[in-house]
C-alpha cells in the first residue's frame, strides 16, 4: 500500500491546481512528453493509441457516410493562401514559413498548412466540371502547424494532428445539409465513444472560421467548469468557389459555382477526455477509446498455476476486448496505481486463493467498486460492465454539465456566477459584436455558440439591454 | 466497343514509352494528380486507398511483432540535426528550412523532417535509463520532405508518406537481429500482399544511410527491367547513442550505450506496383492491396430485376470481400475499360440473360479470362480466384525477374546485357568504391545490394580484375 500511496502522491490534486493536475496526468499517464521543438509535443505510445482509436471511430463514420480520404501537400505557396481574402487575414499571422529548399532560396515562400482549404480548392478547380462530378466528399488525416504563443499539451500546440473534411456541392441547401450532418456525426461520436455530452449550435460571427459563411460547433464542459470547443463544421457558401473559380455545368448547361463545407476534429480532444473524466488518481478513459479496456494483474505470480490461469483469461477476453496482462516484476500495488493513473476501465486481479474459488477480483476505474466474479461468467460480466462504465461516465458528465449550467439576465449576475462557480451561462444576446466584447471584458466569458435548442431567458440582451435575438451559451474557455 | 477502344487508346503503350505509360496510368487510374506545390502530388482517393491498405497490412505486422506507434514533431531544430556528423552531411543539402513562425523571425531555423532519427534520439535520451526500459520498439506514420531536383509521382517526390521504425536495444546482437527481422517483415509483405518478389541483401558502404553502420534493402525489378529499392533497414550500432548520449544502466550497474535501428517503407511502392504488374490497359492491382477487389457491373440495368439481383450479389460478397457495384449511367463498355484501367482484380457482369440462367460472367484482370459462374457457387469461386490471382501475379513477376536476371564476368559483358535487355546483373566485386564508380560510369548500373544468397560467378572483380569479395546485384535503378 505504501508504494501505491507514493505513486498517487506524485500528482497534484485537481482541487488545488487544476492546470498542474492536468500536466501531471499528461506526463504520468504516459500520454505525451515535451520535445526539443518549442510548443510541440511527442505523442507517446499510449496517447497515440487513444488518437488511433479516435481516428478509427471517426474514419468508419466518415466512410459510412460516403467520404473518401485523400492527401494534399504539407506546404502551401503564399500566392495560393492569399486567394481568399478573409482566409489569408485569419491565418497568415500564425503560419510557419518555409523560405529555403535544399541549397536554393525559394522565389516564392511556402507556408506549412495551418488548414488546407486553399489546396483543396485548387484541386477542385481542376477536378470539377459537371454536375456529374458532384458532390465531392473528401477528408484528410494529417498534422497542421499554427504558431501559437502560449501552448499546452493537446489543448494548444504549434503542431497538432487532426482530420479536415472538405466537400463541394451543387447547391446551397446540400452544403448546409452536409455541414449539419457532419456536426451531428461529431456529436454522436463524442457522446457515444468519448462519453462527453456537448452543446450543439452556431458560432457568432466574431468566432467563425476565416472565410466561412457560418461556423457550427459542439462545445463541452471540463470538470473545472471551463468550456472546450470540441469540433467545428463550416459552411463556406460559394465564397471560396468564386475566389478559386470552381464552376460546374448544371443539368441545364448553365455554369454555376459550387458550395463548399469543411469540418475538423483534433487531438485536443485527448485533453478534453482528461479534463472531463479524470480524477485525483489520474486518467479515466471511456471504454470506447481505451487502448487497454481490461488489465489483468496476476497476484503471487510465482505460485504454480497463476500465470497459466491468467493467460487463459486473457485469451478468452482477447477475442473481442482490448485486454493486456502485466507480468512484470513490479509489485501488485504499484501496478494497481499505474493502471489507475492510465485510466484503464477494468482491472482484474487473480491470485491462488481466487483460483481455488474459481473467481477473480474485478475493480472498476470509474467508481472504484470491487467485486468477486465467478470465472464462468467473466466474459459476459466484463462485456456488460464495459457498457455500464461507458454509460455511467456519460451520465456523470451530463450531470456535471447540468449542475454547472446557469442562466443570467444581467452582466452582474453572470460575473457573480462565473466568479463563484465556473460553467456554462445561458444568457440573451442582441447579436452585436460590441456586446460580445463587453461580456468578455466584464466576465472573462466568450460566446461558445448559439444553441440549436433555444430557450427564453429574458427579452433583452444581457449586455446592452436592447431587444435580444438569441440565447447564447457563454463560458470561460480553453 | 468503340468507347472502350477510345478510352484504352488514351494511354501510351509501355513498349513505346515506358515513362509516359507510367504517368498515364497514374493519372487515368485516378491514383494521383499534380499539385500547386512543385514536386509534390495530390494523393487522390483511389491512390490513397491503396496506401491505407499498405498501412493496415504493415501496421498489423509491426504491432504483432511488439512495436508501438508514436508521433514526433514535424520540425527539427538545426542544432539537433547537426548532432550526428554523417547524418547531417547526408541530409542537410536536401531539407526544407522554416525560418519564420507567425510574425517572428526564428532565432534558430527548423528543418522539416527528412527522417526523424534525431528527434527519436533526443526523446530516447530522456526516456531510457535502465536495462528495464529496453528494448524500445517505436514506429511512426507520417510524411517527410526532401528537396529532390527531379521528381516523379510516387517514385520521387519532395514530400512523401512513409513509416519510420526506430528502435533501441541493450546489445549489438539485439539491434542486428531487429534490423534483419524488419527486413524479413518487409520481404514477406511485398511477396504476399504486393505480389512482388525481392532480392534481400546488404547495401554497399557508398549506398548506405547517412549515419548507419549497415543498411539492408529489398530490391525489386520493374517490368522495364529497372530496379526499385523497395524498403530499407538500418543498423546504427551505437553511433547515434554516443552523439545523443543515450545510456542505460545494465544489470551489473554499468553505464552502456544503446544500439539502434531504423527501417522504412514509403508510398514509392505504389509506383512499384504500377511498374511490376501494369499492362497496356492500365493498372493491375494484387487483391491484397486492391481497394476494390470485385466490381459488379449490371448490364441492361433498366430491365426489371437486374439491379435487385446485382445488389443481392454485392451484399453476399461484401461480408468478407471489398466489393463495389457501379450503377452510374455510363455504358457497360465504358465501365469495363474504366475498371481495367483501375486494375480491379475481378469484374462481374450481370444482365437479364445471366439471371435467367442463374449465372454471371466473371472476368479476371490479370489474365483477361472470361467465364460463366453459377450464382450458387459465386462466393466460393470469387474467394478461390482472388487467391489464384494473387498467386499468379507473384509467379508472373518471379518469372519476369528470373528471365531478366543475368550474370557477367566483365564490364563489357555487363554493358552489352544492359544495353540490349535491362535487368539485374549478378557480378563479382572486390569491395572498393572506385570499382562501383567505374561500373556506374561504364554501364549506368549501381550496386543494388550484396544478396544474402551469394553465388560464385567468378574469382575476380568485374571492374578491376582483383580478387572478388562478394557477388553483387547490379542494375539501372529508379
Amino acid at each position: 500500500m505504501s508504494e501505491k500511496k507514493n505513486m498517487v502522491e506524485q500528482i497534484t490534486n485537481m482541487e488545488d491546481d487544476f492546470a498542474q493536475w492536468y500536466t501531471d496526468v499528461v506526463k504520468k499517464a504516459d500520454l505525451a512528453d515535451y520535445s526539443d521543438v518549442g510548443g510541440c509535443i511527442v505523442f507517446r505510445p499510449y496517447g497515440y493509441a487513444v488518437w488511433e482509436l479516435m481516428q478509427k471511430g471517426l474514419d468508419a463514420r466518415f466512410k459510412e457516410s460516403g467520404h473518401e480520404n485523400v492527401y494534399m501537400p504539407l506546404m502551401i505557396p503564399e500566392s495560393l493562401l492569399q486567394k481568399e481574402k478573409d482566409h489569408v487575414e485569419g491565418f497568415a499571422p500564425e503560419v510557419a514559413w518555409v523560405t529555403q529548399g535544399g541549397s536554393e532560396k525559394l522565389t516564392e515562400k511556402y507556408c506549412i498548412r495551418p488548414t488546407s482549404e486553399t489546396l483543396f480548392c485548387s484541386h477542385y478547380a481542376n477536378l470539377i466540371h459537371s454536375w456529374r462530378d458532384l458532390p465531392v466528399l473528401y477528408n484528410q488525416w494529417c498534422s497542421v502547424v499554427r504558431w501559437e504563443k502560449t501552448t499546452r499539451p493537446f489543448l494548444r500546440t504549434r503542431e497538432f494532428l487532426w482530420q479536415e473534411g472538405h466537400t463541394a456541392h451543387a447547391t446551397e441547401e446540400e452544403a448546409q445539409a452536409e455541414t449539419i450532418r457532419m456536426l451531428n456525426i461529431y456529436e454522436e461520436f463524442c457522446v457515444n465513444e468519448l462519453a462527453i455530452p456537448v452543446i450543439k449550435g452556431r458560432k457568432s460571427d466574431s468566432e467563425k472560421f476565416a472565410g466561412a459563411n457560418a461556423t457550427y460547433s459542439i462545445e463541452s464542459l471540463m470538470s473545472d467548469g471551463r468550456a472546450l470547443q470540441s469540433a467545428t463544421s463550416h459552411n463556406f457558401g460559394d465564397g471560396f468557389a468564386k475566389a478559386f473559380d470552381i464552376q460546374y455545368t448544371d443539368k441545364n448547361n448553365q455554369l454555376r459555382y459550387v458550395h463548399q463545407t469543411s469540418w475538423g476534429f483534433t487531438t485536443r480532444m485527448i485533453g478534453g477526455i482528461i479534463m472531463v473524466h479524470g480524477d485525483n488518481s489520474g486518467l479515466i478513459l471511456p471504454p470506447g477509446v481505451s487502448p487497454v479496456q481490461v488489465i489483468i494483474i496476476p497476484i503471487a505470480a510465482h505460485k504454480p498455476g497463476v500465470l497459466d490461469k491468467a493467460e487463459e483469461l486473457r485469451k478468452l477476453l482477447a477475442l473481442d476486448i482490448r485486454v493486456k496482462m502485466d507480468t512484470t516484476d513490479k509489485s501488485p500495488g504499484w501496478k494497481f496505481s499505474e493502471y489507475e493513473m492510465k485510466g484503464v476501465p477494468i482491472r482484474l486481479e487473480l491470485g491462488p486463493k481466487d483460483i481455488e474459488k474459481n473467481q477473480c477480483v474485478l475493480v472498476r476505474r470509474d467508481t472504484g467498486e470491487k467485486q468477486a466474479i465467478d470465472l464462468r461468467e467473466l466474459k459476459s460480466t466484463v462485456n456488460r460492465l464495459l457498457n455500464e462504465i461507458q454509460t455511467n461516465m456519460l451520465e456523470k458528465a451530463k450531470s456535471h454539465m447540468e449542475s454547472r449550467t446557469f442562466s443570467a439576465k444581467s452582466l452582474d449576475e453572470m460575473s457573480q456566477i462565473l466568479n463563484t462557480n465556473q460553467g456554462f451561462v445561458k444568457a440573451m444576446w442582441c447579436g452585436s459584436e460590441s456586446c460580445e466584447d463587453l461580456v468578455k471584458e466584464r466576465t472573462g466569458a466568450t460566446s461558445r455558440n448559439i444553441p440549436f435548442e433555444q430557450e427564453h431567458i429574458s427579452d433583452t440582451c444581457v449586455a446592452c439591454g436592447e431587444k435580444a435575438e438569441h440565447m447564447v451559451y457563454w463560458a470561460r474557455a480553453y
